[in-house]
């Protein structure tokens, strides 16, 4: 089942050296979930080859303009596209008073139903949760309020063997094996260990974007698949980066190491690095599985 | 002294095909006025080069968002780049607000004085008077309240043709000579047609988009050196056109024909449109000085 994030900008603030500003895709068994919104984000969408109308959820991190500026285009453009299906938007509850002005202005009718949503900005709340998937946020530590999103899929139940199984065994008891219970079958027990296999290992993904260095967010993100997260600046800028309530790529690392997440993608780069390689090599000599991002870039989330 | 025009955007409602959303840059004389701000502006600034701190004046022709919601991203952009100098806007009253929500809810505080003139959209009216061009708005026929925005040099003095004059002709006689003024002088008459050069042409660049085609605009733009009309449909989409309140490829060039205009170049094409030959070869059959936009094309004002 698809599990993967592509990246459509991993510049911040402002674009620069072929970064966009910051959004991406979540694709979850072909199911999209767009994170953030910057400016051009309906561009990066048609570049990149994916289809805008397939998007069913937004999340908005936070309201600076770089992470939603790009939001009434993209709706805009749904629309004069033919989408009838509905949309679900997440966002900090400020951006409802901003698009009503705007739909309002500009005489705007979305000819599909747009639900919003406002978030808790506080605390850590599930915000979607369906058969396979629960989204919740991550409350950052940002110079407004910001949530990171952390995406994990649901218990699976375990893998009936089924050569090994008596063929007239009631559905009742599959269902007790899948969920890892023994039972007894014409005076013989049946293990779930020796008739079912484990589920595949659960997968997650946390976005972790804009946020200072902030530990409390590791124990949310426990081993993670992957974390995607800010990086704005290198090391030597710490100063800077915890002034503008931003962190560096060995800040990244560290909560990646001390989460213990399997890979760690870093991005929201600032303009000044035109080369990520430094960033990248101080992040790496903490944790050692880290990527940059690049626009285009799709990580599977494994 | 430089004067023209630069496409930033030539694309209707969604981009597509490379082509951008509405914006382009008048240069006069080195002072740089954008029209129009369309999602992605501040991108196509840098793709093509120039430089968005020198732009002094920004004219926005309506409210449809394909034509401003690249605006807060530019602004703001313009202010991280450390911009001081003070620029005018000139737009609808309503953007004020729209400006202000956002900029509230972002938390933004421009870092240069952001000067917001609210245009009058009923009545043409001269906008920016400076000693060498004059800008004014041309009421224009759409779903909603839109200008086009129209520029012209201001008279030029005579030059003078400095071999032929007496060294020791008073400051008082050259002015009157440059005003086409004869003088007297030691007895002597000297003619204005003798001791000068009649000035340049005047040149002229009206900006006419969204609009229906609207006849009453030919008065207005007449012998223009430069017109750009939109031409968002082909003929056989002529109905709608009237529909949406916009024009034919065909019925700019009848615009450009009976304003005889010198030049026409169409822009906001619609994206149904992959190849614009046969806009062009409509318009052409009309007005034969026609030339299609494409996005960073530069086109002189002469």
């Amino acid at each position: 089942m698809v599990f993967n994030v592509t990246i459509l900008g991993c510049s911040s603030a402002t674009p620069g050296w072929g970064r966009g500003l910051p959004a991406q895709v979540v694709n979850y068994n072909e199911q999209l979930y767009l994170i953030d919104c910057g400016e051009g984000t309906q561009m990066q969408i048609q570049k990149f080859h994916l289809k805008a109308n397939r998007i069913r959820y937004i999340l908005i991190s936070h309201l600076h303009g770089d992470h939603y500026w790009g939001l009434p285009g993209l709706l805009s453009s749904m629309s004069l596209q033919g989408r009838t299906q509905p949309l679900d938007l997440y966002a900090p509850r400020e951006l409802a008073e901003i698009l009503t002005v705007q739909f309002r202005c500009t005489g705007i009718v979305l000819q599909f139903p747009l639900h919003f949503h406002a978030l808790n900005m506080e605390q850590p709340t599930v915000i979607i949760d369906n058969e396979q998937l629960s989204v919740s946020t991550l409350p950052l530590v940002h110079g407004l309020p910001t949530v990171g999103f952390l995406f994990r899929e649901k218990e699976k139940p375990r893998n009936l063997i089924k050569e090994r199984l008596p063929s007239d065994l009631p559905f009742e008891h599959l269902k007790a094996l899948k969920r890892g219970e023994n039972v007894s079958w014409q005076g013989k027990l049946l293990t779930a260990s020796d008739y079912t296999r484990p589920p595949k290992p659960l997968r997650s993904y946390a976005y972790c974007s804009d946020t200072r260095y902030h530990e409390p967010l590791i124990d949310h993100i426990k081993q993670v698949s992957l974390l995607y997260h800010e990086a704005t600046f290198a090391e030597d800028m710490a100063a800077r980066a915890y002034q503008t309530f931003h962190a560096t790529a060995k800040q990244a690392a560290t909560i990646a190491l001390k989460a213990e997440v399997k890979q760690l993608v870093l991005g929201h780069f600032s303009v000044r690095y035109r080369e990520l390689a430094p960033l990248l090599n101080e992040a790496r000599a903490i944790f050692a599985n880290t990527a940059a991002a690049t626009d285009g870039a799709t990580f599977q989330i494994a």
